[in-house]
C-alpha cells in the first residue's frame, strides 16, 4: 500500500458513493453542528461589544437575546417551508437561482462561500479559545493550534467523512448534554438564591464602564449576536440525505436544532446576567470564554468542567466541518454551471470534491493567519454573508409562492415575506454596525467573487462556442499534411521518425540545423548530405516511394527555435491549405538526473510550437527510450 | 530593446567571435592577474601560520620566501617549454590527457576546476579584506560585499568581457606601479635606516609568542605560502590568444608576470621582517592585511595609501575573473569530450559558455557563504588543486619529451622532470600540512568530480551506442500506425483530430471515457453513439473511406490515464508489430490564468504516455486555439 493510500485511503470507485440515508438522530450532528455551536460565540460576540459599558451592559444582554430569538423563530418557520418546497436541494443558491435568476443566485452563492470560509476560521478559533481558557499556558500557541486543527479537518475531509458518523454524534450530544446540565443547574441555583447565586469558581470582575449605553452600541451588540444564527440553513441544503419520510425527518431535525439553539442562547444570556459574567479580550493573557466562565461559576473547575470544555472544543472544531461538507458541494454546483473552474466539479480519489476542500482550507488558513486566530476580530466579517444569503433565499421563496397555485401559498408567501424582511433588516443593521470594523472586507469580497464567476463563465462560453461542432465530419479536401522532421543527422531516432513521417505524407522535409560557420559548416553539410543520399534516399528509391528532402539551415544565433519556425512558415506558403506536421524525435529520460544531462530541446520545441498558436501546425512526438 | 538585452547585451551571431589577438602589454592583465595578485595573499597566508611564534616568526619569512621563489623559477622554465610545445592550448587537462591518458587528464581537470572555484572565492575575499582594512566599519558586511562583487563579475562575464581590455589593464598596472613604489621606497628607507626603519603609520605590535618554532610549523608556513604561485599556468592555457610571433609573445608575457611576482614576493618578505609586520586575524575587528600594514608603514595613510589599497582591491576582484575565463573554457572542453553535461559546451546569447560561468559562480558563492568570506579559512583548500595540476602537467611534458625526437628533448625532459618532482614534493607538503585544516575537502572533492565525469560519460556513451544508425533507413514492413483518438464526444477538436487521424491510417479508434455509471452511463453512451453514427460514420461512408470505430469505456475511478493505457495495450496485441499513434486534441491556453480553468488532461496524458517508456507509442498533439 502506497504512502498516499495510507494518508488518503484507497481510491473509491464511482459507484461506492455512500447512499446511507439518515434520520433526525444522525441529522442533528451532521447538519446542526454549525448552528448549535454558534451559541458558543454569538452571545460572547454581543457581550464583547457591551464591554465598554461595564456591568450595565449585562442588563441589556437579555433584551438583545430576545430579539435574536424572535428572528430565529422567523427563520425557523421560513426554512420549514423551504424544506417542504425543495425536498432535494433547497440551498440559497438553488432557490435564488431558480426564482430570482442566475445572478441573484450567484450573489447568494458568493455570500455563502465567504461565510463558509469564515465559519471554518471562527469555529476553529473559538474552539481554540475554549481550549486556551482551560489551559492558559497554551495561549501563545493560538495560531499554530488553529492551523493544526485545520490541517486535521482538511485531511479527514479529503479522505471523506462518510464513516465519521459516530465521531460527530458523540461530541455533539455530549456538548448538548453538558451545556444542558450546566445551564439547568445554573438556572436552578439562581432561582434558589433569589437571582443572586454564589459562583463556585468566581469569574473575573466585570471591568468598570468607560462609556455610556447608547442605541448605537446596542445595535452593534445585536449585529454581533446575530452570528449565533449562522448555520441554521444547513438542513435545507441537505434534505436529500434524509430517509423517507424525507421532509418530515428534515423538519424534525430542524426543530431539534433550532429548539436546542434557542435554549442555549436563552440560558447563556440569563446566567451571564445572574452571575455578572462579561466578555474578556481573547488576545490577552488569562482570557476565558463566556461558556468557560459560566461553567466554572455553576459547577466549579472539577472534572465535569473539563468534560464540558472538551465537548465545546470538539464541537466547535467539528462545526468547521459543516463548511467542509457544504462548500465543496456548493462550489461543485457552481462549477457545473461553468462559473467556477471545472476542477471544483471533479470527484477526487475518495469521491470528495478535493478542489473545493483544498480551496476552503487555504482561504481559512489565510484568515486565521491574518487575524491571528482571534475570534473577536473575525466576527465582524461574519454574518454578512449568512444574512445576505438568508434574505435572497427568502426572497426567492416569496417569488416561488407568487407563481405557485397551491391553496396555502398565500400563507407561505407571508411567512417567507416576513422572513425576507426580518433578515433583510438584520442584514442592514449588521452592515451598518460592522462596516468599518471589518464587514467592508466581506462587502468587497462579494463583487470580487462575482467578477471571478463572470470571467470564468465568459471563458467557458467562448470555449464551448468555438469548439461545438455545428456540422458533421468534413472529409472533403482532406489533403495529407506536409511533414517536417528536425534532425541531428542520420541516426536511429531520425530513422524511426522518418518511417512514421513517410507513412503520414509523401511530402517529407528533414531540417538539419547547423550552428557552425564558414569552412566547418560546409564540411558538415557535405557529410550530412552524403549520409542522406546513402542512408535515406537510396533505400527510399529502391522502395519506389517519394524521396524525403533534406534542408541544411544555418543558425547564426545558435537558437533552434527561430530557424525552425521560419522553415514552417516557408512550408505553409509553399503548400497552402495543408497542415504542417512537425515530427520530433526525442530521447525520453526516465531518471530525473538524466534531465540535467540534456538540454531538452525536443520538449522545448514542442512547447514553443504549441504556444505559438498556429492552427496549421500539428506536433508529433516520436519517443526513443534507452535500454539499461 | 528588452530588459534581457539591456542586462545581458544583444545576442551575438556565431561569427562575431572576437578574434583580436594580443601582445604582452595586454597579455599581462588578461592572463597575469591571478598570478600577480597571489602576492596579496600568499605571504600573508605564510605569516598567519607563523603567528603563534610571535616576532620570531618574522625571521623565517625570508628563507621560506626564498624556497618559494626557487620553486617559482622551476615552474617558469617548465611552463616556457609547455608553451613552446603546445602553442594552441597547453592547459594541464590537454597536456595530461594527450601524454598520460584520459583519466590523468580528467584528474588534472578536476583539480583545476576546484582551484578555479577557490581562486574566485579567495580573490574576492582577499579583495574585500583589503577594503575592510581601509574602511573598518565595513567589517560586518564582509559576506554581502563578497557576494555583491561576485554577482557583478558574473554578470559582466555573462555579457562577455571582450570589450573589457582597458578595465583590466588600468588597475593591473596601477597595482604593479603602486606596489612597486611602496616596496622600492620601503627597501630604500630600510637600507638608509640600517635595517630598522621608523614606520610612518605604525603597524600594530606583533603578539607575543605562544609556542616555539618547529620544522612542522615552517613546513605549514611554506605550504600556505605556495598559494602565491597559483595562477602561473594561465598563460599556457591561452597561447592561441597571442598575435604572431605567438610563442615569443607568450614567453615575454610569462617572463613579465613571473618576474613581477617574484619581486613582489621578495619585497613583501623583506619589508615584513624590517618593519616587524605580522599577520592579523581577518575575522576579528581592526583587521589589516599585510599589504595594508606595509603600505601604511612605508608611506603613511595619505591619499597614496588609498590609491594603493584601491588598486589591490580592484586587481584581487579582477583576479577572480581569470577563473571566469578559464573555468568555462575547461568545462566546455570536458563537455565536448562527453564527461560533463553538454550544456557546458553551448555558447550562450553572448557567445560565452554561460553554463560554466553560472556553475562557477554558484560554487564560489557557496564557498563564500560557508567560509563567511574569510580568506584565511579558504587558503588550506587552495593550492592542492593547482599543485596537482602542475605536477600532472609537468609529468605529461616529461612523457611528451620521451616520445619526442627533437634534438633538445633530453634537456627539455630534465627541466620538466625537475618541475614535476619539485611541484610533486610541494604538493605532498601542502597535503600533509593542510590536510586536517581543510585540504581534505579538496582531496574528497576530486574523486567526487571524477565519479561525476564517469557517470556522465557512461550515459552519453550509452546514448550514442543506442541511437547510432548502423544501417540505412529500413522501409520494409513499414505498416501504417493504428490510431487512437481520446474524445469527449463530437466537437470541432475531435473533428480536426479525426481528419488528421484518418490520413494517418485506415485503423482509427476513438475512445470516449465515461465516469458515469448505471442508467446515466447508458444514456450518455446512447447519445455519443448516435452522434458518432450521424456526424462521423455517415460522412466517412459517403467518402468511401474506412469508418473510424468508437469505443465507450467506463472509468470507475475517474482516472483517464489507466483506461487509456489499457486501451493502448489492447490495440497493441490486436495489431502486433504496428505503432500506436495516440492523437490528442488539445485546447492550448495562451494566457496563464486560463491554465487554472483547465485540468490540462491532454498535457498530462501526453506526459504519461511518453514517460511510460513504450517504444510502440507515438503521440500526436493536435492543438486548438480559441479566438478572442
Amino acid at each position: 500500500m502506497s504512502l498516499i493510500s495510507v494518508i488518503f485511503g484507497r481510491p473509491l470507485a464511482s459507484d461506492e458513493q455512500d447512499e446511507t440515508k439518515i434520520g433526525p438522530l444522525a441529522g442533528v450532528p451532521a447538519m446542526g453542528l454549525d448552528g448549535l455551536t454558534s451559541s458558543a460565540y454569538g452571545p460572547e460576540a454581543a457581550l464583547t461589544i457591551l464591554l465598554p459599558v461595564g456591568a450595565a451592559g449585562l442588563a441589556y444582554i437579555g433584551p438583545i437575546t430576545l430579539v435574536i430569538l424572535a428572528l430565529l423563530a422567523v427563520l425557523y418557520f421560513s426554512y420549514r417551508q423551504t424544506i417542504a418546497a425543495y425536498p432535494v436541494n433547497g440551498g440559497s443558491y438553488t432557490v435564488a437561482r431558480e426564482n430570482l435568476g442566475v445572478w441573484p443566485g450567484l450573489l447568494a452563492a458568493a455570500a455563502l462561500m465567504i461565510d463558509y470560509v469564515l465559519n471554518v476560521a471562527v469555529g476553529i478559533s473559538a474552539g481554540v479559545a475554549a481550549l486556551v481558557s482551560a489551559a492558559p499556558n497554551l495561549h501563545a500557541y493560538t495560531v499554530p493550534l488553529c492551523l493544526a486543527i485545520l490541517a486535521v479537518i482538511t485531511l479527514l475531509n479529503l479522505r471523506g467523512t462518510g464513516e465519521a458518523g459516530l465521531a460527530f454524534a458523540l461530541p455533539t450530544y455530549l456538548f448538548i448534554a453538558s451545556m444542558g446540565i450546566v445551564l439547568a443547574l445554573g438556572v436552578y441555583k439562581t432561582i434558589i438564591a433569589g437571582g443572586h447565586p454564589q459562583p463556585v469558581f468566581a469569574p473575573p470582575p466585570v471591568p468598570a464602564a468607560v462609556e455610556a449605553v447608547s442605541l448605537w452600541l446596542l445595535l452593534r451588540a445585536f449585529a454581533s449576536g446575530c452570528t449565533a444564527m449562522t448555520g441554521v440553513e444547513a438542513v435545507s441544503n441537505g434534505v436529500s440525505a434524509f430517509r423517507e419520510p424525507r421532509v418530515r425527518n428534515a423538519h424534525r431535525t430542524l426543530t431539534i436544532i433550532v429548539g436546542v439553539l434557542a435554549l442555549l442562547l436563552g440560558g447563556v444570556a440569563y446566567l451571564a446576567h445572574a452571575y455578572q459574567i462579561g466578555a474578556m479580550r481573547q488576545d490577552q493573557e488569562g482570557y476565558q470564554s463566556i461558556l468557560s466562565q459560566i461553567t466554572g461559576a455553576v459547577v466549579g473547575r472539577g472534572s465535569f468542567y473539563f468534560v464540558a470544555i472538551g465537548s465545546i472544543l470538539a464541537t466547535l472544531c467539528l462545526s468547521a466541518n459543516t463548511s467542509f461538507v457544504d462548500f465543496p458541494r456548493l462550489s461543485r454546483l457552481i462549477a457545473q454551471h461553468d462559473f467556477l473552474p471545472r476542477g471544483f466539479a471533479v470527484a477526487g480519489r475518495r469521491l470528495v470534491y478535493s478542489g473545493g476542500i483544498l480551496f476552503l482550507a487555504a482561504c481559512a488558513a489565510l484568515l486565521l493567519l491574518v487575524f491571528k486566530g482571534v475570534t473577536d476580530r473575525l466576527i465582524p466579517l461574519f454574518a454578512v454573508g449568512a444574512f445576505l444569503a438568508f434574505t435572497l433565499s427568502q426572497a426567492g421563496m416569496v417569488q416561488h409562492w407568487r407563481k405557485s397555485t397551491s391553496n396555502h401559498s398565500r400563507l407561505h408567501l407571508w411567512i417567507n415575506g416576513i422572513g425576507a424582511i426580518a433578515t433583510g433588516i438584520a442584514l442592514l443593521i449588521i452592515l451598518a454596525a460592522k462596516f468599518t470594523e471589518g464587514a467592508w472586507i466581506t462587502v468587497l469580497a462579494i463583487p470580487v467573487l462575482l467578477t471571478l464567476f463572470k470571467l470564468v463563465n465568459r471563458h467557458y462560453v467562448k470555449l464551448t462556442d468555438q469548439t461545438i461542432a455545428h456540422e458533421p465530419l468534413d472529409l472533403t479536401n482532406n489533403q495529407p499534411p506536409v511533414v517536417l522532421v528536425p534532425t541531428k543527422g542520420w541516426d536511429r531516432l531520425t530513422g524511426k521518425a522518418l518511417r512514421f513521417a513517410m507513412w503520414l505524407s509523401t511530402d517529407v522535409v528533414a531540417v538539419h540545423l547547423s550552428n557552425l560557420s564558414g569552412e566547418e559548416a560546409e564540411e558538415e553539410e557535405h557529410r550530412v548530405r552524403r549520409e542522406w543520399t546513402e542512408d535515406v534516399e537510396a533505400p527510399a528509391g529502391r522502395h519506389g516511394v517519394p524521396l524525403p528532402k533534406l534542408r541544411v539551415v544555418q543558425t547564426p544565433y545558435r537558437s533552434f527555435r527561430r530557424p525552425l519556425l521560419s522553415e514552417i512558415d516557408r512550408l505553409k506558403s509553399e503548400y497552402p491549405g495543408r497542415l504542417i506536421a512537425v515530427v520530433i524525435p526525442e530521447v525520453i529520460e526516465t531518471r530525473w538526473w538524466h534531465l540535467l544531462l540534456h538540454r531538452r530541446k525536443p520538449a522545448r520545441l514542442r512547447a514553443a510550437l504549441l504556444k505559438r498558436g498556429d492552427h496549421r501546425v500539428v506536433v508529433v512526438n516520436v519517443p526513443w527510450y534507452l535500454e539499461d
